[in-house]
């Protein structure tokens, strides 16, 4: 497993080349950001030197669509989809997230139907630049009944929206947050097959009810009560091989140093990776 | 467009034989019925025959599959849902009809996408059989509120579910009731092209608010309060050409001989058709 | 059925202007062409306004993707169908086209496999904009030997390849010059139902043995020997109301004063909807 | 990897009953066999028991459907499908084999398009059932020529092919022969996905040169030229934990007895799995 950074939890980074730089210094291969900022700087090839001379891979890039509200706005982020799959295909990146929330507005029968043919283009046009489409379900309880209908946020029931969605490179992203939040266990990890996992984001939660835990309440690997050495070694177990990229959504930045901030992902993925036998 | 009815709204008719022939005696051109007793009794030449003799077409079979339940009773109705089609095929017939109730107890969205899955996997044997599959809307307002969560009821819906199912076989059944109880007009029958329609249902409705009809109290053509003439011209104008299948459902059998209820049916497709200068 | 014009066959066109404008003209109402340059200079507005002064439709884009080669090539063209696509779609485009050649150097059967999924993504994307794929079979002989495997080339053939790629919004582009060259009748196009069909190309053949027929050696309607007042009596029949375009591929563009040619087109236009009582 | 037996290269068994006790007695822990018979006589439990009490999986059904001929046959063959796939789920089973001809008299384009649609239906109804389909490319050199068009035979055509046909329960099955015969080396194993792969098959070349090894030609493992015990490494090095099932095809059928092939078969898989390093 590769252990990454997103950009939630590392504080103000001044930029892409910063982040880069700084996750390797502290020791992590891959992060999760859009290039097509530094692609615009530095150019498809100049972006790939930066990553090799850091030796971090990009991770995953974020669904540039809109498929939540309306065909107009779907469309537009068609255009950008193409653009930024055919970036990122080239800069080696093989998987591109998305977040499903556990309620909603809109019927929620109806706004499944739509989703589905929504997000089967996404992932038919992301199939194209070799690229998988991760799902990620969101389980804190707060937000299944903050919408007026309830959604899906479990690992089963997204597995059963992936059929539904009938593409061959759509799968979950399993986020320790989510997981733990849906109560759920290793041996629900162990049924899972490698190739049904995208990408894997990593956080802990605050000693609260589990039904209290809120979505931005997260803190840093190994700092809360999530069996995360658990969690890794499920993964590993099933023969996970791809990202573990840290995901610290808080209810305001933090304000401390990046670096500072750095060192704490650091140890605490030390801390969890070690707990669970796999790696110092 | 050729004139139909199904056994709801017949009366306690004896045999499909007696069905089929009572159906040509009273001006009928198709019947909606499961081959599937027929077939076994009189093989599958001489169910044609039958048929033939009284110039009457095999207008639509029922889905003989559980798609809203358990995946054990869903796999089970497979096996039949082959054997029928293979049958239904030989005898000329092309469409298969299931319904979508308004409401539901599971979670709306995920029961959405379970469905999604095996409704594809029905139009694809079914498609095998060149036999498309037929999806009803059900309108009435007391259903959409009589199960714990809202499903779907409209058209628009209905086709949007079909643009997630993605196979080219699906389309839906057009009943008038659920036409009215939607508050639809012709111009909404006009905005589709006949080849999104694959089986049409025909009844009227009393004259009570139109939230306050029932699903079984329907009554016959040309005897309530729907605008069939305009419902009739609006298919006829797309240039819908199949099966238009009187379906009336009414919470007790009528208990009237089935030649009355048969002269009955076939005044209400005169006056109706007549009104819609479609015919005598 | 609206009488359209390609580009082949109108000579040396100054702009896409005088050519919208020299269609109205002549009597046309719709032009088949890539509206990109308009767009740039006019905008959207400004191009949907010349159209609509005009009383001109755009009856079809050209897929400016490049399905027959290298994943590079296909991914790149990816970029250029969104944009085109998104452009098209808010000018009222609802048919995009790409042609199959009818023999190949590739082993056949491989590129049939690799091509469906490529044309398979093409028509999602196209899906999303409500805009149509065609694909059009090419007839003559001699192109069936040109390279090294034979490839297809019958409207049977298409149907097939259609039901392989599996998307409901992917039809044929049924060119009367590839119809006459497979030997075929009024009554293969009345086998056909009119949603199967999303584009039709016009011209004719000259008096030479069918299996002689080159395919740049077209010339204009009712100038040569196919019978399309059948062709259009046919195509009217099973209600195809879409554009029919004419296409008259030569070894050298005419030299021909462009409004000359036009006449031309007119008139051989008249002749041949005329002989099929399809209006002067 | 689970060590299995097809009743190919196991001489004159008398029973599946038979097959099943001596597969256990030789050491083996899965065979491929169609279990219609044994359901019929023991009922579903009582082969279940069967299998259960010998220690033996059942590795994978052959597909029943005819999808190389004619639509009436395929359909024919759907019925046959959902039957045995419902009992094979039950017993366990989730695999089912097709092989593909490296060649053909039909058109081979069409003949792909038209195939694609077919095997697309058999894994929709597979996958109701939990299913896998496995698609075998077929090496032997004297069979891509033997019929007059080329069709496919590499496991990189037979993956495209997989993407065409697009649904997620489509696999290869990996044939030591077909690697032998196309030429294959361990990397090319080792640059697939264990979820790629559906089932295998074991058996061994003459010393022959390559390019005429005969597809009925076929040794005991460890009996031939072949590096079965890289073919095995390499499938253990990228997680394959699937069945490994031995198919003798001869041109005549051997006449030793069943005990003594049984016999010989374990030597030969004792031997490469140990040259493998995979256990005695």
């Amino acid at each position: 497993m590769l252990r990454g950074l997103t950009y939630a939890g590392v504080g103000a980074v001044e930029s892409d080349e910063q982040f880069i730089q700084l996750a390797a210094k502290y020791g992590f291969q891959a992060v999760d950001l859009d290039p097509s900022n530094l692609v615009e700087r530095l150019g498809l090839e100049g972006t790939n030197e930066l990553l090799q001379q850091n030796g971090i891979v990009l991770g995953a890039i974020g669904l540039p669509v809109e498929w939540r509200t309306t065909d107009e706005e779907f469309r537009a982020g068609l255009v950008k989809l193409t653009k930024l799959a055919a970036a990122a295909s080239v800069l080696g990146c093989t998987a591109c997230c998305t977040y499903i929330l556990p309620s909603t507005d809109h019927n929620p029968a109806h706004f499944m139907a739509v989703a589905t043919r929504r997000l089967r283009i996404c992932a038919q046009v992301l199939g194209a630049y070799n690229i998988r489409l991760a799902l990620e379900f969101v389980g804190p309880h707060h937000l299944r009944s903050r919408w007026k209908h309830p959604f899906i946020w479990t690992p089963a029931q997204t597995l059963d929206w992936m059929a539904a969605i009938a593409e061959r490179n759509v799968g979950l992203l399993y986020d320790a947050y989510h997981w733990y939040t849906n109560g759920l266990t290793i041996s629900d990890i162990r049924q899972l097959r490698a190739d049904q996992i995208v990408h894997v984001h990593i956080n802990d939660a605050p000693a609260v009810p589990v039904h209290e835990v809120l979505d931005n309440g997260r803190v840093y690997p190994g700092e809360g009560v999530i069996d995360l050495a658990g969690f890794l070694q499920g993964l590993h177990s099933i023969g996970y091989e791809g990202v573990v990229a840290q995901e610290i959504l808080t209810a305001t930045q933090p304000t401390d140093a990046t670096e500072s901030l750095m060192q704490r992902s650091r140890a605490g993925f030390d801390k969890v990776f070690g707990a669970a036998g796999l790696g110092t």
